[in-house]
């Protein structure tokens, strides 16, 4: 028997639509090499219509890429749309990938046009005779000085946009397993592997952004997106809040903690969303702001440095709250909110379990695989697998098979090649990567626990651990340290604050002091680069 | 081009493995004439396991439809899980319809089981024989004294269960459009239309509840359901309440207004929601209870009195949250929370836009028509028309085709039958019923807004206005009205009250007082009935 419900698709076209008839009085503020422009989503929905011609004037084929090579501005938001809503695929290009990879990538998701920043083309301008699909290039003006190549292949923006008759009907894409995005994951190992996000997965997973527990997006926030909407979604922030009739503030090309700072407080942002590093670098800034409207600083892409949280709640009353997921996931798979259970905790364990990745969020499915014999482990925050991921805005597989299914189990789950500790209450505790454990006498340690411990010490500004190779004991652990500028720190003197805070026989072989820890190209430590540094490192015995 | 995510259905199996997995740990309190019992989820899910086994054993078909016979209990919500992750249809029998509506709901539906709450027994158990499918009768031991027949049919819940070993595997319905749960309207005309829910609407409408613009259920909520559980699903808060990992507290048979408030009270509930009668009865009794913990009363059924909502914002501080829908809405369509552009205004401009039924949630889709024409009419809160909805928990057609389709429009959208007018923000403000409008010298008479008016008036306890045909008007408005006890009332003086609040051709030609409003079997005011009355009633000239 079937339920006798309307079939109507879930696909982004009701987001567009949405935003368009109830929330066209609300705020679109983008910072840009010219100053801050503001804008109403009522104003910004025409621009949306007029770039759906568009998209049909310079002849994007109707399931063609869209590729986007942008900083977070409300014109990229006109893109994450437009493409969409008339059936194409937005491809978010990485401005951060190494030229080969992003010559790679675009040439791999064939796509057809790339809308650029002005401020970018520099970066790009080089590649673009090896893209081999791509026939035009659309530029963005910014303000930037870039020069502007003449070349026949060259548009502006908003000339097209000028030229072009908004879209007057309803945007519609019945099929809600249609293709509306992709992204492709920033792999340390082998090419770039692109994920193809449907209709059905991108509104899923907006509607998952406005929930209490998440992140809660609603009609009052003011949102400022510092995680770069080129890559993975922005954490499905741009669609969660136009869904939920948010205000949005996009920081443009200037990334600085300064003017990240100062965009919070000038705007009464409520909502904010980065990387570590983005909150690092802003720490020494909170005492100079007014930063009251503030609800909630989420923080992912890494594990959250639970000093990190501690020194923002102590300074402005607001930890960090914790996300977890990747390219893979679309990405929101965990988010760390308080729980009733930890109301009666102490101060010290709720600060513990905010470090924590924290539960799934509805619809998401997680499991811990041993990941020698794929066998399901128990919830009790002891035993630690490998964790497994499977719900409705999960990669099933990458495009055009690449990598041949090894990243899924046999019945549809991702491998996330995470490893981490479940408690009872399903809150989830990275302790490493798969192939990042140290395996020391037939045991692991958690080079992700003991880098959090050594970061916790007050000279330190990061560290990463790698594993050397080990006569007797297999694997050994190395902390490589950056000291803080200013401060001063020996290797006794960090082993000594380690003695009290892990087990003995985790204590680090060695430390080396290193200038910075390497990243990948979207700011993650890149273990592989340390381990190349390091290969043939002798441990003093 | 197809996006390439996993392929998960959105069925309520997901909603009973999260809550059994990740929130064993939270509370089920349940009031019974026994006294009150408290679980935890954990061991209600082992309860629902063992009801899975018991449907089996009773031979209930792999779709067939589960009869309930229940007051808000966790038994009930045992049944809400079990039935449909077994793949039968929940078909929740509203305890108040009148017998041969029920008889002619269980037999069209082809029930095959019915469970009652014993204190039930003796509102079931006259027309138990013209139920033409139903084998078994399983009645729920609620310490009520109701005598339990002794037939060959009745089964008891207990030993039942107590009988069944829990299923052990994982449920799983893989088409996410079959049946869940089906639910009859309490129709005004005609016979009752069964409308069925999908476990796709089921699950997406538990999913608006968590949104922090709907009911932003989260996990440290304690929700307690006044709604009855035997209608329109609650109002989606029991799924949505298990989904967020809500406490519940459930009232059992005793809905008096004390035991409400008591309940209230001493389990510091968050979250609570009703129709408006339980409000107004519960307000004389608002100082006697510590209610400081409650942060959302959801108010629907009818629309809001916004004398009522008032009364309780300067009682306890917290106004009704409006809510709007209706069975073939699943209900939620709309949600009248506050809306930033409210804040600068006055605080009886805001009383206002509370007492609307507020904005659409996301992905229900709201648009007015002209009743003549079915063309669509402008958001100016000017012009009224027949409210329609579209989405994908909104009916599509009634169960066998009951009604002919003339309840939905040829492009496949839902004609509530209300009248409504919509701001510039989305706000529908219902003005009347389809059939329900006084039609004065072309122009139309809101009884709902002349209702209201009168309502205010303190010594009115509530109040009905039904068109009276005219001669030269073609109708004219009679006041039906119910004087509070101990007070006294005229209808010169109601009149006068009246006429500086609203246009002078809105001013009633009558007024009758009468004992009490005449209700349908859900508590609505039943216009037929109060029309039959009067009928042929002639008004002074």
């Amino acid at each position: 028997m079937l339920g006798l419900m309307q079939d109507r698709p879930l696909s982004l076209p009701h987001v567009f639509h949405r935003a368009e008839r109830m929330f066209g009085h609300k705020r679109l503020i983008t910072a840009s090499p010219a100053g801050e422009r503001e804008t109403t989503v009522a104003e910004w929905a025409v621009r949306v219509r007029r770039l759906a011609t568009v998209l049909d004037d310079l002849g994007v084929s109707a399931d063609g890429r869209v590729g986007t090579f942008c900083w977070n501005t409300d014109r990229h938001l006109e893109l994450y749309l437009a493409a969409p809503c008339t059936g194409r695929v937005l491809h978010t290009l990485n401005i951060r990938l190494f030229p080969e990879q992003l010559v790679y990538v675009a040439n791999h998701a064939e796509d057809e046009v790339v809308f650029v920043d002005r401020s970018l083309l520099p970066v790009l301008w080089p590649v673009v005779d090896q893209l081999e699909t791509v026939r035009t290039i659309v530029v963005i003006d910014d303000g930037a000085d870039a020069e502007i190549p003449s070349d026949p292949r060259v548009r502006d923006y908003e000339e097209l946009l000028a030229a072009a008759e908004p879209f007057a009907g309803r945007f519609s894409v019945e099929d809600e397993n249609a293709a509306a995005a992709m992204c492709y994951t920033s792999g340390t190992t082998g090419n770039p592997k692109g994920v193809v996000y449907s209709h059905r997965s991108a509104v899923l997973h907006s509607m998952v952004t406005l929930t209490a527990d998440a992140f809660g997006l609603a009609e009052r926030d003011v949102v400022l997106p510092v995680v770069p909407m080129f890559h993975a979604n922005a954490w499905g922030i741009p669609y969660g809040a136009l869904l939920a009739g948010c205000d949005l503030v996009f920081p443009g090309p200037n990334m600085s903690p300064a003017a990240i700072a100062s965009q919070l407080e000038r705007h009464r942002v409520t909502v904010t969303g980065g990387v570590p590093t983005i909150w690092m670098g802003m720490r020494p800034l909170l005492a100079d702001h007014d930063l009251s409207a503030l609800r909630a600083i989420i923080c992912g892409g890494s594990a959250v440095p639970r000093a990190l949280s501690e020194a923002y709640r102590e300074a402005i009353g607001l930890p960090m709250l914790h996300a977890w997921g990747m390219t893979e996931t679309s990405p929101i798979a965990t988010v760390s909110t308080p729980r009733s259970h930890h109301a009666g905790w102490t101060e010290d364990q709720r600060a513990d379990a905010r470090a924590r990745q924290g539960q799934a969020v509805p619809f998401v499915e997680l499991r811990i695989a041993d990941p020698d014999t794929g066998e399901e482990m128990p919830w009790d925050d002891e035993a630690s697998g490998e964790l497994q991921a499977a719900g409705p805005w999960i990669a099933a597989e990458y495009y055009r098979g690449e990598g041949g299914g090894a990243q899924f189990t046999a019945d549809g789950w991702l491998k996330t090649g995470d490893v981490a500790a479940v408690d009872r209450w399903g809150f989830v505790r990275l302790v490493d990567r798969t192939k990042d454990l140290v395996k020391s006498g037939g045991e692991w340690i958690s080079s992700v626990d003991l880098e959090n411990e050594i970061m916790a010490h007050p000279a330190v500004a990061e560290a990463a651990v790698i594993a050397i190779p080990h006569e007797k004991w297999t694997e050994r652990p190395l902390a490589c340290v950056v000291v803080k500028p200013g401060e001063s720190l020996t290797a006794d003197e960090l082993l000594e604050f380690l003695a009290p805070r892990v087990a003995k026989w985790w204590l680090p072989d060695a430390v080396e002091f290193i200038d910075e820890v390497p990243k990948t190209s979207v700011g993650k430590f890149s273990k592989k680069t340390l381990r190349e540094k390091f290969d043939g490192y002798s441990l003093p015995s």
